[in-house]
C-alpha cells in the first residue's frame, strides 16, 4: 500500500541504527501500519526538525521514546499511543504529554531480568571463587596451588539464603538464576501475596526467564513497617538483593540497623553477608554500608547503583576489596532495543482487539 | 562404650583438621562404630607408622583414602570397607587392595558438581560480560561508559544452546545451572537413553542439585562413533561442555574437525562458540583447539584442565585472550569434605542393612 492510504504511522526513534528484524517483523505482521525508523545523535536531548522531520511526528499515531527524548503534544497531534523503552515512565510525570493528555502509555517492565540477574551471579561468584587471583595467575602464566588460592575457603551456593527484597521481574529471574545454583529464596512485597493470584508476575515476561507464577520462593515475607522488615533481615540471609523502586517509603531503608540485623542472623560462621543493590542507590544509607562493609559485618558488596552517580574519584566505596561497582548499566545489551520493541508488537494486536495493553501505565 | 568393646572401627585421615561437623554425627548415629581421625602432613604418599599409628591400621574395618594415600592389605587386616574422596578409582587399579583383594568400596562420584558447575558459570559471565574491563575500572576509580564497555554488544543466555558432552553429575549440575540463566540444554551420551529409567542419575545427589529425572535437556543425542558426535555438534550449539571420562575412546575426540563443525553450526551471527573443558586436557586436542582460539572459530575456552599439567609457562594458551585456566581445582571447595562423608555416612547405614552401597565400584 501506498504511504497515502496509510491510518496508522509507527515512528520509532533511537540514537543507534535500525534493530531490523524486530521492525520487519511488524512490518510483517502489520501491513496497514506504516512503520518509519529515525536514527537520532546519541545525546539527543530534545525533538526538533533536524532530529526527527516534522512530517513524520504530524502524522505519527504510535510512538516510541527513550532516554526521556519525548515530543511536545502540539508536535504529534496524531498520537494516540506511546511505548517507553524505559523500565518505569516516572521521569515523564512533568511531561506535558503525561500531564495533558490521555495518550495510553506502555513501559519496558520485565525486559531487564536476564542481564542484571547475569551481572548479579557474575558478582556473586567472581566474590566467592576469588577470581581475582585466578585472573592475576593467567596473567602471569601461573598453575595456580590450592594453598596460594586458599582453595578450601572457596565454597559454592548450594543451601546459601538469598532474601530478595521486592520481587518484581528483575527480582524474579534473580530467584531463577538463584535456585539454579541450588539456593534458598526468601522474598519481601510491601503488599501481602497470600493467594496463587497475588503471587503472579502480571507484566512482560521473556519466554523461559523469572518465575511467572511466583513458585520459586520457599516463603514470602510481607510489610510497610520497620519491625517487619527486620523480621525478613533475620531469617538467616547470606545474601540480600535490593531491588525496590524509589520511593518516599523506600528512601534509605536499609541503614545501620538493618545492616546490623542482617549481619547478626547470617547463619554461616564464616562467611558474613553480601549486599546486593540494582535499584537505586538512595535506597540504601551509603555511609551505613561503607561502615559496615569496613567493618566487616557484611563480606562484600554489588552496587549498580550509588548516590551520587557516577561515584565520584576518590570515594572510599572504590578503594573497598569486595564491592562491585556496575556503572549502572547492568540492565543493557544487545537484545535491549529487539525486547522492549516485542511488547510494542504484542500491543499492537491488543489495540486492534480492543484490549488492556501489555505493561499498560495507568495515570 | 569403651574401645575393647566396639567392634567396628572407623578410620579418617586427611591432610587437613578434623571435618568436626560430619564426623561427630557419624559418631552420635552410629555408637557402635569407634571412629578415628588422623591429620596426616600434606604431601604424605605412603602410610608409615610415623603417619597413622599401626594399631588404628591394624584394627581399621572401614576406611577412607584421599590422594592415593592407601594402605597395603597387609597393613589392614581386617578393612572390609573402603571410601575413596575421589570421584573415581582409576588411580587405584594397579594397587593390591583392588587386585588382590575383595574389599569393598565406594567413590565420592555426585560431589563434585556444584562447585565445578559455578567455576564454569563464571566464566561464562565473565567472558560474555567483559569483566576484566568492569574490573579495570573499580582499580582506576572510573565509573564506565556505555561507550567504551561497548554495553550493547554484551549479551546474555537467554535461549543460547549449551551442548553438554557426558551428562553425569557434574553435566547435570551444569544443566541446572544454564536453565536458571533461559538456557537450552542438549545433551550428548554414550549409550542411548531412550526410557525414564536410564536417564536417572543413579548416584549420590546432593539434595537440591542436578538433575536426578534427567528432565532439563531438551533432547538426547548418543553414540560412539565420529557421525553421532558430529550430528550433535551440529546442533546450532553456543557452548560445549565437555564432561567425559578419559579413556581409548575419548582420546583426542574433539579435534580439528569437530571445532570445525561446531563453530560452523553456531547460529549466531555475531557470537562464535565457546568451549569449556571440565574433564580431562586430553580429551581434547590442544593444538587443534588453540588453532581454533587463535583463527577466531571459537570466541573463548575455559579449561580446568589442560596436557600436561600444571600448563608449561609460555604456552601459547596463557597469552591467548579468552581463555581461562582452573588449574584443575573446580572441584574443590570447603564442604568436599563433608560432602563425601555424606557418602560414607549413608553406606554405614547400608552395610548394616546388608543393601549395596551408593556409588559402590564393581571390579
Amino acid at each position: 500500500m501506498s504511504k497515502d492510504d496509510a491510518q496508522e504511522l509507527l515512528l520509532v526513534f533511537l540514537p543507534l541504527p535500525e534493530p531490523k528484524e524486530v521492525i520487519d517483523s511488524i512490518r510483517q505482521q502489520f501491513p496497514t501500519i506504516e512503520v518509519a525508523f529515525v536514527e537520532i545523535p546519541p545525546g539527543t536531548l530534545e525533538i526538533t526538525d533536524d532530529v526527527i522531520p516534522s512530517d513524520l511526528l504530524q502524522r505519527a499515531t504510535i510512538m516510541t521514546t527513550a532516554f526521556g527524548v519525548i515530543p511536545h503534544p502540539d508536535q504529534t497531534p496524531q498520537l494516540k499511543y506511546l511505548h517507553s523503552f524505559s523500565a518505569g515512565v516516572d521521569h515523564l510525570i512533568n511531561h506535558p504529554i503525561f500531564r495533558d493528555t490521555k495518550i495510553r502509555m506502555s513501559t519496558s517492565s520485565g525486559i531487564h531480568g536476564p542481564p542484571i540477574a547475569e551481572w548479579v551471579v557474575m558478582n556473586w561468584l567472581v566474590y566467592s571463587r576469588m577470581y581475582t587471583k585466578i585472573l592475576e595467575a593467567k596473567n602471569q602464566q601461573r598453575w595456580l596451588t590450592f594453598k596460594e588460592v586458599r582453595q578450601w575457603e572457596v565454597d559454592d551456593h548450594v543451601g546459601q539464603t538469598v532474601g530478595i527484597l521486592g520481587y518484581g521481574s528483575i527480582g524474579r529471574q534473580v530467584a531463577r538464576a538463584a535456585s539454579g545454583l541450588g539456593m534458598r529464596v526468601l522474598v519481601y512485597t510491601a503488599q501481602p501475596r497470600m493467594t496463587p493470584e497475588s503471587k503472579r508476575d502480571t507484566g512482560f515476561i521473556i519466554p523461559g526467564t523469572g518465575d511467572p507464577d511466583g513458585l520459586i520462593p520457599e516463603a514470602w515475607y510481607s510489610g510497610r513497617d520497620k519491625a517487619s522488615l527486620h523480621n525478613f533481615l533475620a531469617q538467616g540471609l547470606d545474601h540480600l538483593v535490593v531491588s525496590l523502586p524509589l520511593n518516599a517509603g523506600t528512601t534509605k531503608l536499609i541503614g545501620k540497623e538493618e545492616l546490623e540485623i542482617l549481619s547478626a542472623h547470617c547463619d554461616s560462621t564464616t562467611r558474613r553477608p553480601f549486599l546486593t543493590n540494582i535499584s537505586r542507590g538512595k535506597v540504601i544509607d551509603q555511609d551505613a554500608l561503607l561502615s559496615a562493609l569496613q567493618s566487616g559485618a557484611l563480606g562484600g558488596a554489588a552496587l549498580d547503583v550509588t548516590d551520587p552517580e557516577p561515584l565520584p574519584v576518590g570515594h572510599p566505596l572504590w578503594e573497598q576489596p569486595n564491592v562491585h561497582i556496575g556503572s549502572h548499566m547492568s540492565a543493557f545489551g544487545k537484545r535491549y532495543w529487539e525486547r522492549s520493541l516485542e511488547i510494542l508488537r504484542l500491543n499492537l494486536t491488543r489495540i486492534h482487539e480492543g484490549k488492556e495493553l501489555i505493561n499498560e501505565y495507568h495515570r
